[in-house]
């Protein structure tokens, strides 16, 4: 075997350690964020030890209190990295045989670095799943605030981007707070595996697979999926030509060329996110793909993954609550966006309560709807004679449906646009917060 | 309002339809697949309308048996689709109406196509959540069966490909049993939100998110990573290098070219089959991204994906249930690949148990080491005078460390490889599938 | 060697071919569609082993002749498949077989398989890029003509959706027009590549790389990329709130629940179809990640992956060439549109003309905005008076100001949006058509 | 229009500024990189607002100056930021104003922000781009180096991972040399458009479209799947199994566990960079998915992602050439897993030179492979009788077929493994080393 390990041909290095290498190895300027889950790991690990009859009792205090030490000198930024600390591992444990000589070097009896690494990533997500949780909770709550103080507000709903039906203001919002929801019921789950409540089943498993890495970032995906739509909506609602929401200037800015420009870049900023973390989930998912059983190197791309989703999902869910809390509506303008035509369904459910098969009366109503188009007038502005040329069921009552506020509120099954509804949905989402803080 | 919609400029197409348009929009292709779940769908629908007093008993009577006649033919391949049935639900209700006359438009009274979609998809997922897991668990059951059969045959474990300590083969095949097994609870999950147990809070919401769809595309890509990289593995034990494993005939192909060869094809398609799912759930995200909120025609891509992948799902998991049960394994090759350096942490824990801190066991051990590969022997073959050199500790009784057996038999702690340990995991397992039947 | 393949434990197939297997492994259900360039490919590879002395004249004529009967067949649809017809290659040379007996054999001399399928796959892209090609050159030539004959038509141009500054229509136009060209130019590297004018250098790379794949459906994902932000504009535009645009009703379709409803399902579909398209370009650089050099089955991945994407390409150059020639334009709404304060750049410019530092002339003028917003009044409704009180370089002549066309015709730089820059770029696209005619 | 912007309902926030949105809307942390192309830009752009008699000679010169004196803070170290300095445009204008007072403002007269932030990253790139490129001429000049040096040295081929046909070592080299020849090609192509040549054809498209990030992006992603590929290659075979190759110690690390392994640490990082940087591609495609056109905020999200793909390619490419520059190889493993049964394809192709067609001799050397294994012997122990109860084409020169530097001889076509094929293709990548240095 040969033991030379110099160059053959070409390249750029002499020696026995290629600088660029050791740079492209090297965790230690990213895990450094791991110090203080390294340390309580490592704290753990030696009770086992003295458990086990591998360290004595004095051994173990005297290991506990160089660990303590370590995490002093990290939370007072005194910790100084020598250019050999490659990971926060070696780090912590070199400076803990500086502190404590000879008997640091048991600490690491039985376990892999392997092991480490990814303990301590566990233990650092379930603090930050629960941080983002918070944070989630905090937006959900902002959102049930102002549905329930706005719920009387109207204006229009659509689909395809096109008018469709008069709703609540507030059961749009409830709409995106609702979707949040199910996510906090994932992260639960993410928690409950990480409260290590089960052991892992096997060994090799275990410092191979990173599902709660995976799950973690698509978590981050989906939900980011779900604040980008949000974040469509209301940079259109904030259009001029939309015109029923106004982002708060904290969350604007001006344009450095057009003096009467205000752009929602706090929601342009939140819609971009959703490429950027799922971009990370992708990456990692094909870093996994074919990758041999164990521990490969390859897994090292976890942590710099999951540290930036994390840093992105903490200020996305703030600045939403933040756009949120200090958005203004108008009541006006939303109301003048409803327009006749929207009750063309309630036309048609005019005649079925008359007894006619839906079909035939959407057809109905459609043709009252081209009837004002040709006439170039507003739907509910036919007369009672020309109805009664589509259709001999209308009569005097059909001016009951010209009533937006009449229209909305015959939505009142669980889930609907009526007031009682949306109420229901504001309890239900209350409930939920009760039960997260309980 | 411009009522002609003639061409203006260019293009190759004159008429009112624009017949590339239909085939672009229709999606009566794929979604015939819905046939059964959209009649079911609509049954309980009309159950629903009869209940509020839309429909009469009678007309409830007419409209179940016409859809029972319309579920035949599509079972005796007798329905006959027309031009103009450009999805699965419109085909349905256009035969409905065949068939029994004007009451089948009353079938539809306050529901949209939209929600038809989502309530068909959802029905659809849950029928093939259910077959997708029993062919899950069928892998499962495989693998633990092997597992307990052949639990006495060690060979070496790998990291990073290089081999690191021996294991049991069984504690192997766990390892990926047990990683399936998370997936098992997953789609426990995902039926449950698909029992529909509970009722979608908010109508925006329900016809807009596809957090169902996003969640089983993202399970599947999740579970062909494990696969690929299970696959990757016994691709690499099946080489002339490795010669652990040998592919079942009815799992490889032969060569056009090269009259030797036997490949193994089967293992490779599951390994593929990773991205493929992926750039599904990928493409799903990528749809979502930026969409506005309610409906909008953009969400019909979430069929033919979802289809897709429940199809490679299918075909893969039964394939690697083939291959599992019928691979030969070579237990000779398996053990001639033991060699005594990956006993050198064995070494260095002989070290420990005589008082040494694991640092500077592992130091010495790795001494050891060196000194016979320098000495061009083997490990085992240092005399015990040769290993005093490097530390007084060593005495007669090293010898004992020279024993693959008393080696795995070390990690009896759970999760290990020992004799027990792998056991205990396919007792763990076996709980599992009895508790999946009960 | 075990010869014995029977299975072990589990599963659910005995016998010495699992036919789920056969399926899973079998590509005839699509690469059937390389019927016409595998006749082709063997055809040229038959003169190449008369050329070697490998077959002699008559043989070549025996084998030319053969197959020529079987692309007559295929051409037909009289072609019948064997149940052991595994892929397109085997197909044809059973059926080859089949006609002129064990001549038959000698095709084959020197190639394997995979060199087929990678030979026949470039020659099957070579027409479809050639097809693609023309599809796209036909959206193009159809842009450059609405552009031409729309260029009086001034609206809004928007940043952040927020209304920046007049502009033509035709500029708009031209900017989707303008990003397409260079996708052809693109698609001529590629076609480039296909025309074999190099052979490929070292015979491990050729059948191993799909570079020519991966480029292909980057291409197409980043097309599909610009055309779901066209599409995403016209959607804006359409709404009722813009309402600068209407969809023929060809490219519409209605709602099934609300009469006055038509939706722009063909840009949605265009929009939505970029996930789609861009989830293949991922899946497959997923499937390529980490494998081993030369041909492993992984690669047969490739095919569906392009034969999807090519018909959706195909389907989405055509209807988005339909939607704009048939599209009609409200000239009126979008002069409507056009706001005072969209000219706030303008009056900044004034004062630059009158030597003001741009970011002083940015800052009045946005004083002049908020001066107008607080007096509830349009920005040139301020009396020079009041102006004056911002800065005493207004005078008179501010007044030249508020006029739009006035505005756009200060664009006259080359890519601006005066009507001799619209001009100039058109000319600049048709010179790209004509030199593709060429 | 409510002037007040303060918070409704919940939200963390109080007062003018949200400190989370500013940081979440700030890019001075990463754009910093652009200092020294943002000055240059702006020196261009003086000089063009002098020509166009919007700033006097003295006021040019006066603005050139200051940005001079701008630069040299850079580049010393010694500018200081603001807290107010959003981005580097903002840093830089602010220092300029500083430095050389009111002048200052004129500077940004007709020009956006959003101009200055494409054509800076147009201009960092083509920067970046060039020394990539010469990193990668460096990887390609390492390779062709070894492929000289090394091209006596024969080795199995594989397909499938299954030992194929005799190949040379150099032919191996070689094959990722050429693969990573097109992508040089690639990144000319990116050089010509960024040489800005030619004039972007229109405005808004020149703000809003970001192909030649996304190209350079998958440039890269394809290029990191191509080196994945052939680190996958290494690290096999740099296991115990196969033994052909082994990694210098300098780009190796050992076990802290295992005192016997030597881990191929920079192979796996190469190859998990393929997700990292495939992530940063699909990120950016997701993130423009239907954006609407001209600047939105969204399009920040495209430095952060190419700084770091740069950064990561960088790293990439020089630790590539460290490895394959110091690499050992293993001649006699090489030699040694030749095996007779690799020449099964030269025995069918003798019995095709005395007249037999390919598909027959491919079945009767199968027969000799299989008569091989059921005797237990090798395939060229087979005696000639035993051969002819085969065929009677073979006779006594049949012995020359079990040669193996025979067989890569006949491989003298074009791309083949013949000793002259292999010079031929060091010969086509030397003079592209030319080409590229002239």
């Amino acid at each position: 075997m040969a033991s030379e390990s110099g160059k053959l041909w070409g390249g750029r290095f002499v020696g026995a350690v290629d600088p660029i290498m050791e740079k492209f190895n090297a965790s230690i300027a990213y895990d450094r964020q791991l110090w203080e889950v390294d340390v309580q790991g490592s704290k753990a690990y030696s009770r086992g030890l003295e458990k086990a009859g591998l360290l004595t009792k004095a051994e173990m205090a005297q290991i506990l209190q160089g660990l303590d030490k370590v995490a002093e000198e990290w939370a007072q930024g005194t910790f100084k990295l020598n250019p050999n600390d490659e990971d926060i591992h070696t780090a912590n444990e070199r400076r803990l045989k500086e502190l404590i000589g000879e008997t640091a070097g048991k600490l690491h009896t039985g376990r892999s670095r392997n092991d480490q690494v990814v303990t301590d990533l566990r233990l650092w997500m379930r603090r930050t799943c629960s941080t983002l949780s918070a944070l989630l909770w905090e937006l959900i709550r902002t959102m049930v605030d102002r549905a329930e103080a706005e719920r009387d507000v109207l204006f229009p709903g659509y689909t395809h981007l096109q008018r469709a039906q008069p709703i609540r203001w507030s059961h749009w919002i409830l709409s995106g707070a609702i979707a949040g929801n199910p996510l906090g019921v994932d992260r639960e789950l993410l928690r409950a595996e990480l409260n290590f409540g089960a052991i892992t089943l096997n060994s090799m498993d275990a410092t191979s697979e990173r599902d709660f890495v995976a799950e973690f970032l698509f978590w981050a995906s989906l939900c980011m999926t779900h604040l980008s739509r949000m974040a469509e909506d209301l940079i259109l609602y904030g259009t001029k030509e939309f015109g029923f929401v106004q982002l708060s200037d904290a969350y604007s800015t001006g344009s450095s060329l057009m003096p009467q420009k205000k752009n929602p870049d706090s929601l342009e900023l939140i819609r971009s996110k959703a490429g950027r973390v799922f971009g990370r989930c992708a990456g990692l998912l094909m870093t996994l793909k074919g990758l041999p059983s164990t521990y490969n190197k390859d897994l090292q791309e976890d942590k710099e993954a999951v540290f930036e989703v994390s840093d992105t999902m903490s200020a996305v869910l703030q600045v939403a609550t933040g756009v949120i809390s200090t958005l203004q509506i108008h009541r006006e303008n939303m109301a003048q966006a409803l327009s006749p035509d929207m009750l063309a369904t309630d036309l048609a459910y005019y005649l079925v309560r008359k007894g006619m098969p839906f079909r035939q009366a959407h057809e109905a109503s459609g043709k009252a709807v081209f009837m004002a188009e040709t006439k170039g007038v507003a739907l509910n502005q036919l007369s009672l004679q020309e109805l009664q040329t589509i259709s001999p069921l209308f009569s005097g009552d059909v001016s009951r449906v010209w009533d937006y506020g009449h229209s909305v509120e015959q939505y009142g099954a669980l889930g609907g646009t009526a007031r009682s509804s949306v109420d229901w949905q504001i309890g239900q989402v209350r409930a939920l917060l009760r039960a997260q803080q309980a």
